[in-house]
């Protein structure tokens, strides 16, 4: 079974966590929500309290097959976070996928990962990331190499449907993307 | 400002309350999610537990602008409580829109308020409510009236738009939709 490490830190944007976590779980991926703070459970951008499965800091020593980052307001605050930053690194070194939503992809280029791939990210950080990548494009989803970006909440189900196709292959996302109604 | 009531039992389906709560929340409407169990923290279909703003008990004297069901495997076991039937019941008396998505569209027949409009649902659910309503559409989003259906998970999107359209106008929902990068 395919393991994910999704990250939850205050602010995070619901449905860049929820749709990963939904569909990956439909799909059969053990998904594993982590939080960064101090308790279990996590506010949103929009205020909804999500419970997280585990801790971070208990997540840590394991290794998982894909490693998400929902964006929202709080990613800015989650860029002072040594632990996801020394993550990405560690991910990225080992060749293990990592998948970057909305304003999140600014947390690749932090972690000084983001230089040699072609990347999306929200509309509004377009103009700081594209000096920071070798190519930015505006589409939904890019998938380069280990490195996965989209855009915003509204791209999360197609960012979650591409996760799916990526660790499993596209009769997999295809089979959820008929389950759930999704164009 | 507008408000809206979001019912939230065991074995929601996930995206299904976190899209309109997400949006509407986003378009300046008041959300609240009310569990109907006896603790506030709800669990999903998917395992998630997410937290209600309140419980239901506690928002059954006041008034909304616009109930709203998500669906989810917890649907049928939500049919037994008659608090959210007659709740249902007392809306569409009162002239309150009735939103329901993938599963949910069951508790509108139950709740006898179904038989004369068009709706939509969960494709499983077609053959259960086809005989039941004046008429059965496949369309994603169908709005007859005070009643707006669809279908599951991957239209919910959509259908949290469509009641943005619908209490505040298609400008703001388009607002949203661009706010979101959705299609």
């Amino acid at each position: 079974m395919k393991r994910a490490l999704l990250i939850l830190s205050e602010g995070f944007e619901e449905l860049e966590a929820v749709a990963p976590l939904d569909l990956l779980r439909r799909a059969g991926v053990e998904t594993v929500a982590a939080s960064t703070g101090t308790d279990l459970t996590v506010a949103g951008g929009r205020g909804m309290r999500l419970q997280a499965d585990r801790m971070l800091d208990d997540c840590l020593a394991e290794t998982f097959d894909i490693l998400i980052l929902p964006g929202g307001p709080g990613t800015d605050q989650l860029r002072q976070d040594t632990r996801v930053l020394d993550l990405v690194r560690r991910y990225y070194a080992a060749g293990t996928p990592i998948a970057a939503i909305c304003a999140a992809p600014v947390l690749l280029a932090d972690a000084g990962v983001a230089a040699g791939h072609v990347i999306t990210s929200f509309p509004a950080r377009e103009g700081e990331l594209r000096p920071q990548v070798k190519s930015y494009l505006q589409d939904r989803v890019v998938v380069d190499g280990k490195v996965i970006t989209s855009r915003g909440a509204g791209t999360a189900e197609e960012f979650a449907l591409a996760l799916i196709a990526y660790l499993l292959g596209s009769a997999a996302a295809e089979t959820v993307r008929a389950q759930i109604v999704a164009r």
